[in-house]
């Protein structure tokens, strides 16, 4: 494999876009990051696309990434449509990453792109549980709200954390989200706020969850040692790393090829190992916060602090912008929105803009090391797939 | 890129199985793969699953490959979801061909697999639309049996090819698929059987066209230097290329990178520079003839015979088995079967069975180096992929 370097992003806003297609949100992200890297689309040598949803919400299924890369002027190449649920943007990402570092490609682009908003909730919900398997999680009707309401639950029995403290995570993401003019929410809300927002499962509240949004966010790569030719300041791809949730039978083995522990904790540990890096060293991450709680326990996960110490991290305004190590500058996928197929890859652009110093008013110090963890689906208690990206200046 | 070999193929019979699920069917190919390697499942350290339809016909939409790839016992890997419509089968093989041949992983797994019987035809027809432009062709009502055709009788205009002609490739087709135990239609048909079963649309005739099908193939793929560890003799991948149909524009200039010409055209140039081989090396090759008639064109588009010259080819008996390119000697999609996203690592199993010498009543020969040629989808006039593989002893 031969370095491979980010030369230009590009994203949609995020939010209820009911007049935008797919191929219309899909030109825009992809135009804004190939005039970003300053490529004309017939010097990309493979692209990726990532989308879960529109075979279900729009009817386009199949050849997605066909029909909407030619919005941009990419045909003729090597298209690879790719599915992982919430992290399709991600593996889109990954895969571009193997074809340039493969050497099959010099220069290639993942798109991720979700039209969710088509005016019918209860389709758009039905949709998202096949992110799961239909016949085990499906058939108990467990969705991904009350899976993270249990985690949470456990969590706050096992280290006394209160609702209010779990609230603070969804006051940081949309204080956040204010700054950010892509965001789909950008009104701050206070804890009482939080607090009085509806039930959804206990102990999450409305303005807890990400919401149904329209979006799509770009990336081009190339081979590092190429990088200078284009505009795009190069921002290195330093580790790549997919994993999903293993079988563990009764005498405690694994069925995952790199040993015990949850898709998180393998992934974290690849990727790391991969960069030659540490969590110490890691100075802003976009971590997979489809309920804002949830930050809490991937900022231990990820090694930021020790189990049971996510809350205090929080507390204390290190994962702030301003803080330690500020996890979603962006708003996360709470405040900046969560169009399923488009996240990861709107993760990536987070963390190149604050890599490159131009993530403006939500600008996190001069970081040179940042982390991208981007999640998708459950199957057997576990994610489907855990992909983690880390990206340095 | 380091070399890649197949170590190992399976596949179920293909047909109508009320009573099989996805899941079912997935479980019996990788299992049969795994055994024909001799690879434990733990030591796959990546996976790709093709599959077109499942979220429209089954509802498992998103992480189809984990929750399929689980019941081999393949779980905790990186599992990628690939789709290309017909082409997603090779798009998986594609897949783990990159992963193994760039060292990310050393040995990996392609699954391909197909429920489309679901006892509503219409609804079959309307998830196959999915792999067209929806807003261009499906808005025109213009579907693949329709393309076929229009392609069909412009060469026979072209080129003075009669009906009976065209029905040879199906007799071909289904003398070969007689011979196959895991082919869908095992009862051979005369040129008179073939034009007195229904017009589907000029001049394709029921019995010229690939049915409604259930099936799954897999394969197991590793780096060639680590081969000899495993019992599958291994055949090694020389050529994995992967095209999209390109925008020309009033000039002639063409949007693909590697110039003009339709997507098979580009497809096969690059396999044949990639393996270092020409048509004429090639000693047999599985085609994708989801009707049968598109053989005889195919046949040309491949260079095994000039512009105009593929009928001839088909009544000399050349593509038969025992001539001197013997295409679809499995039946092709027309007899074995085409259950869309399984159909690539079909053809590339009988490819791979050609090459060991193991395809029984079938076998064409001793042959060195086989071909495969998977296409999906229809965007902007032409293949939305074309996927071509060289294979060789």
């Amino acid at each position: 494999m031969r370095r491979v370097a980010v030369i230009g992003v590009g994203m949609t806003a995020f939010g209820k876009f009911p007049d935008r297609s797919l191929k219309d949100l899909a030109r825009e992200a992809l135009l804004a990051a190939l005039g970003d890297a300053g490529v004309r689309p017939k010097a990309v040598g493979e692209a990726y696309c990532g989308n879960s949803l529109a075979g279900l919400l729009t009817g386009q299924e199949s050849i997605r990434g066909q029909v909407l890369l030619r919005e941009a002027g990419l045909a003729g190449l090597p298209v690879v449509n790719v599915e992982n649920a919430c992290a399709s943007g991600s593996t889109a990402f990954r895969g571009a990453w193997l074809a340039v570092g493969s050497g099959q490609a010099d220069v290639a682009v993942a798109l991720g792109v979700e039209k969710m908003f088509v005016g019918d909730t209860a389709r758009v919900l039905q949709a998202l549980t096949t992110a799961t398997d239909l016949e085990v999680e499906g058939a108990m009707g467990v969705f991904f709200p009350s899976l993270y309401a249990m985690r949470l639950r456990r969590h706050m029995e096992e280290f006394g954390v209160t609702k209010a403290q779990l609230a603070l995570a969804a006051v940081k993401s949309h204080r956040n989200g204010a700054l950010n003019p892509l965001a789909q929410f950008r009104e701050p809300v206070t804890v009482d706020g939080v607090l009085a927002s509806a039930v959804i499962v206990e102990p999450l509240h409305l303005k807890m969850c990400s919401a149904i949004g329209d979006g799509a966010a770009a990336a081009v790569l190339c081979a590092a040692a190429h990088a200078r030719r284009f505009t795009g300041p190069p921002i290195r791809v330093a580790a790549s790393v997919l994993r999903s949730g293993a079988i563990t039978d009764l005498s405690g083995r694994s069925s995952a090829p790199d040993g015990a522990g949850r898709a998180i904790e393998r992934a974290a540990r690849a990727a790391y190992e991969a960069a030659g890096l540490g969590p110490g060293d890691v100075e802003v991450a976009e971590v997979h916060d489809a309920f804002a709680p949830g930050e809490i326990l991937l900022s231990e996960d990820l090694g930021f602090c020790r189990r049971g110490e996510g809350v205090r991290l929080l507390e204390d305004g290190a994962t702030a912008i301003g803080g330690r190590i500020p996890l979603n500058p962006s708003g996360g996928l709470t405040a900046r929105g969560h169009p399923v197929g488009a996240t990861g890859l709107a993760q990536i652009a987070e963390i190149v803009w604050q890599l490159r110093e131009e993530a403006g008013a939500r600008q996190t110090g001069k970081p040179q090391v940042g982390l991208v963890q981007n999640a998708g689906g459950n199957v057997g208690g576990d994610s489907a797939a855990q992909a983690i990206h880390i990206l340095v200046r």
